[in-house]
């Protein structure tokens, strides 16, 4: 039980239990890089699974891998105005190319060189619109040219205050889409399928259940027309935005001076867009999915999706045991199955702890009765009423892949049952703060489109409007008044606590 | 042939052909930052391509991909004195965490908050052993932790005074291997098993033919014990270093005290090595193949490895060639080939150009007559003796790998013959500063192990050694006496004027 202790229990403090989650099942560590992370390699190898199945997803839209610098002249920030003011005050930047020895020794050895100073300080991208644009402005000439769908997967750094491991990180891991339009409208249609296909692999892959829907003008993009989101409940009923997509407009197009020549000859600003899922999917998996026990891993993008435990007393045993395990091993592995065999010297109870925190969905434990009765005991990650049960080693190749279907759908449909039955709707103001105050969730209620509605209520409860949902996620029967301030509702609201 | 004419003829001036190449193929652009450049999708889909095959080879050797911080605190540099010597010249270095409105406008609208101002300044990772030993120190504990096998595919930068899109620009991406091991054995077999991944790599992919062997003190890496290289020749007779694979002893496991508990119960320091490659190597896929009319691309990189370009005169003809080009994509894409079918309105001709500017290793030209006998007309990117030949269309699935297995071949092949046809074996003074004045290429001769016989033979020829070659590469008779001072010979070296 010692590896179990290991982890605060998520009733006693969730942010603790967070953390624990992580560390246990070593996907990621702090460094010595103030509110930088290190992603360890079980955390990477989701990440790399989580690209792998986007990118497929975005190739198949249409849209290209690019690479753009890291740097960006700090000038250029400040040509569209929104973005300077949204993204100033978090930015690293880079003013020196060079260190020099001071002659001391220790810590204060080498000090940046004055000589090297910068003319124009360089930032470190914290979103590249401004300096994709500036090359689209070289690469569009004309509406043949149109749509410029690109795609690139990148480093981040946003220099976060308080920052939490995947969550809010200083440095963290995105794709960010960049695509250029003739028309509003391809633009509006553009943002909103890469909307689609984000609720599309966070529900299919990460089994999370979203929102989808419209940010608020204070909560939009900045230098955005229009901010659309995917949004998703946590288990302590903390909302996570885990993905937008952006309607620009034409205001990058405008301070970048992207034009083209239209095909009845005249001179337009494109229209474009740009949206991004990041790492911080992981920390959403993480509190989607797992328990006191450690990580619950949907078996899509488990990098473990099947551990075969051989049990053995004696040499003998070991022997038999390890033979049908690597048979197993090889024959799940040929069906596509990622999966290893546990032969390490030690009980059977502690490799039990150790996988179920590093979240595996299934394990197959192969002992000699086992193997005498031409069967292994499978176990899943999340216990069922029906306990471990017996599959024949005989259909096990699609057996345990239909296992694994079976438990990808179970996680879906159990984060979908929970987020509903913490979500209420055609809320009014005393029962608004009541829940707020309480158990907290999303809370569905009119909304009159003031600002200064959303600040009090910011102020008040620490929510904000998650989204403006798509019809969807609307409730049957429309709300009429602003649940805060009682004037016409001009559209249902979302709110939330939120990460 | 305007498309052609774009290009400046190697013979005219390599260095201009070379950007002429990148530039019609769109593979890569100048960007608005100083030594930056901009990787376009077909320049970064070879880059996918290329870490695709490197990481199925990683993994295939036990490695793991993380992925650690882009920030390394300045003092984690100077804690290896050889280290912050070697990249203290050459680091983007983070001083501020704002910026802040001036007051002005246009360029000089914003300025670094002078209130962010850092303690510690941070460098942006000129390469990351510094961090990865840290993080390395906290993990292994006792010998069991050993090997730690790990890797990362990330962006690097050192501020290069002199750029060249993909050889050398300010910001790079590449992979870097990082491993830890319990005795000096151990790393020196996984430094040398890495640089024979490299070179299969190289041989097998990019079709570039590689020296392997160790590289001289003056020329190693700041920190290590013995660097090893791969080394290739270009078409102008200049080498280029394609990868490196360190010994790094155990000077950073003291530096940042990487120690571990022996199976004996002692204490002892780690041994580590290191390991890369980075976008240079498209640099030298370019410079390996390609001619005057464009990028030749080896088919096992090659984006699009075979293009298919329907001929028509109207519209019935069109839509023949068009149906029949649509089954020949679907039936080479079933067979695993990246094809795609050229529909634009635009002559044949033009069309052949912006392919084959393009790189792509294989045309199939589909014209009515061409249909009406069952076959295609096939024109390799590299034109042999036999010209166009008809392939048909029955066993084209089979019959296109086949050739693009040739094609890859052959450039191996011809690349081979190349580098040979300019190496010279046994040189001596005289023969070696004609060769060096004039066509350039590998010299290979006795050297005495001496850093002043290397300087000057740099100062007056600007050649330098690139390795001492593994046997394999070794001349059949060894040099007795060092090519230069007349001393004796120590090693057999390699010497040319090198990217």
């Amino acid at each position: 039980m010692a590896q179990a202790e290991k982890i605060t229990p998520r009733a006693k403090d969730f942010s603790e239990w967070y953390n624990d989650v992580i560390m246990q099942a070593q996907l990621a560590d702090y460094s010595p890089v103030r509110g930088c992370m290190v992603i360890r390699p079980l955390g990477y190898r989701i990440w790399e699974l989580m690209q792998r199945a986007l990118d497929d997803m975005f190739k198949a839209t249409g849209h290209q891998n690019a690479y753009f610098p890291l740097f960006i002249p700090q000038s250029f920030l400040s040509k569209e105005a929104e973005h300077v003011e949204g993204f100033a005050k978090e930015v690293a930047v880079v003013t020196h190319t060079r260190l020099k020895a001071t002659g001391k020794t220790g810590a204060d050895a080498v000090e940046p060189d004055p000589a090297s100073e910068l003319e124009e300080p360089l930032v470190v991208r914290p979103t590249s619109e401004t300096i994709i644009y500036a090359m689209f402005a070289k690469w569009i000439q004309s509406y043949r040219d149109l749509p410029l769908l690109m795609n690139q997967w990148c480093n981040i750094v946003r220099w976060e205050l308080r920052t939490r491991l995947f969550l809010r990180t200083t440095e963290f891991l995105w794709q960010e889409g960049h695509t250029a339009h003739a028309t509003e409208g391809d633009a509006e249609a553009e943002a909103r399928q890469m909307l689609g296909v984000y609720r599309k692999f966070q529900e299919e892959w990460v089994a999370m259940p979203v929102l989808t829907g419209r940010k608020t003008e204070s909560e939009k993009f900045a230098g955005a027309l229009r901010t659309y989101a995917v949004e998703a409940l946590m288990q302590d009923n903390r909302a996570l935005q885990a993905g937008t997509s952006h309607n620009l407009g034409q205001n990058f197009a405008r301070a970048f001076n992207v034009q083209y020549q239209t095909a009845a000859g005249g001179l337009d600003f494109v229209w474009n867009t740009s949206w991004g899922v990041s790492t911080r999917m992981i920390g959403g998996l993480i509190m989607t999915h797992s328990d006191d026990n450690g990580l619950v891993a949907p078996p899509r993008l488990a990098p473990i999706q099947v551990v075969i435990v051989p049990i053995w007393k004696n040499d003998e045993e070991k022997a038999q045991v390890s033979g049908v395990s690597a048979q197993v091993k090889d024959a799940l592995a040929k069906a596509g199955v990622r999966v290893e065999v546990d032969l390490r010297d030690m009980k059977p109870g502690a490799k039990y702890f150790d996988w179920e925190a590093k979240g595996v969905p299934l394990r197959l434990e192969v002992g000699p009765r086992d193997v005498a009765a031409g069967q292994v005991m499978a176990a899943r990650r999340v216990k069922t009423a029906a306990g471990k049960v017996p599959l024949s080693l005989n259909d096990l190749a699609t057996a345990a892949p239909k296992v694994l279907d079976e438990i990808q759908d179970e996680l879906f449909q159990a984060a979908k049952a929970r987020r509903e039955a913490n979500s209420i709707r055609g809320v009014h103001k005393t029962q608004f703060l009541e829940f707020m105050n309480g158990t907290g969730g999303f809370a569905y209620g009119g909304f009159c489109g003031s600002g200064d509605c959303e600040a009090q209520i910011k102020t008040e409860t620490a929510a904000t409007i998650r989204v403006l949902p798509d019809p969807e996620f609307q409730s049957p029967e429309q709300p009429r008044t602003c649940m805060w301030c009682g004037k016409p509702s001009v559209a249902e609201a979302v709110w939330a606590q939120a990460y």
